[in-house]
């Protein structure tokens, strides 16, 4: 698909039976020179190539679905996303060709749960956790959709609406 | 194993191939009478009978590992660890039979970081958005081994010290 000149690829993980769990390859050369991304290349060039990601997932126990935490843990790696420092500090970016990233998402819970009560704990982890520190140059956008097992069609349709629009004006 | 007239069952979820990815039937029978818990009948009835659970894991990018997020996703379903409310509003305990449940993880990442930038969000997950909707009884608690990837054997034997002490007052 292309978009005023940009490639968009669309990537459904469960239809590409993308297996979640970090591999013991994958573990035993964390921290060597070398991380074995040999059977996920195809997502590791793209996550490096990428100038913008849409995430689009609903939110389970407040977290990623599996499959797509799988994709973090997995693709997310060193020497892709980031570099380990020499001495266990904070690691380095790599991401640097990240320009967006945004995260659409539905939630059972109403918006004062995800705020109050749990202040927003996936917000925080991709934009501070992952994207601070992998893609520092990055704008991070989240649109939550709240109480989304019971929704009237024009709260949909509102929501879809902000979406384009902030999606346009890239 | 028994320890103490307990019996103990140990669970390795990578040792069993556990698959992460909640199946398309689990998903079609999410929000019906029988939620289709077919393929994880031995998950969901060890977690029923569980009177604790302990979880050992690594945290990465300060969430489960997808493998671990899985058995949320899947084995935590309604009818099991909870019911749905009618009207779509706060879910129903379901897990009364369980008294203690520990986590014990480590992190790469020092603790001002978990509690004081990223309010502890995997505690909060645990503590809150799981356990008191699905076991308000059970007491919780959660031993983080912090800055994990650079420790003092005598850091590690303090820490496995503390656990052995919390686990001997169940």
């Amino acid at each position: 698909m292309t978009s005023a000149g940009h490639e968009v690829i669309v990537e459904d993980l469960y239809q590409r039976q993308f297996n979640p769990a970090l591999t013991r390859a994958e573990r035993q050369s964390y921290y060597s020179q070398d991380y074995d991304d040999s059977t996920i290349k195809k997502y590791t060039h793209q996550l490096v190539e990428a100038e913008a990601v849409v995430l689009v997932f609903p939110t389970w126990w407040f977290g990623f679905p599996a499959i797509l935490k799988g994709w973090f843990d997995r693709v997310w790696g060193p020497g892709i996303a980031y570099d380990h420092a020499q001495d266990f500090g904070p690691i380095k970016p790599r991401l640097n060709n990240q320009k967006n990233v945004m995260a659409i998402t539905t939630l059972g819970a109403p918006g004062w749960v995800d705020y109050a009560i749990m202040r927003r704990p996936l917000r925080r982890i991709l934009k501070i956790a992952i994207l601070r520190t992998c893609a520092p140059g990055c704008k991070f956008a989240m649109h939550s959709l709240y109480k989304s097992e019971n929704l009237k069609t024009a709260t949909v349709h509102k929501f879809t609406h902000k979406i384009v629009n902030a999606i346009g004006k890239w």
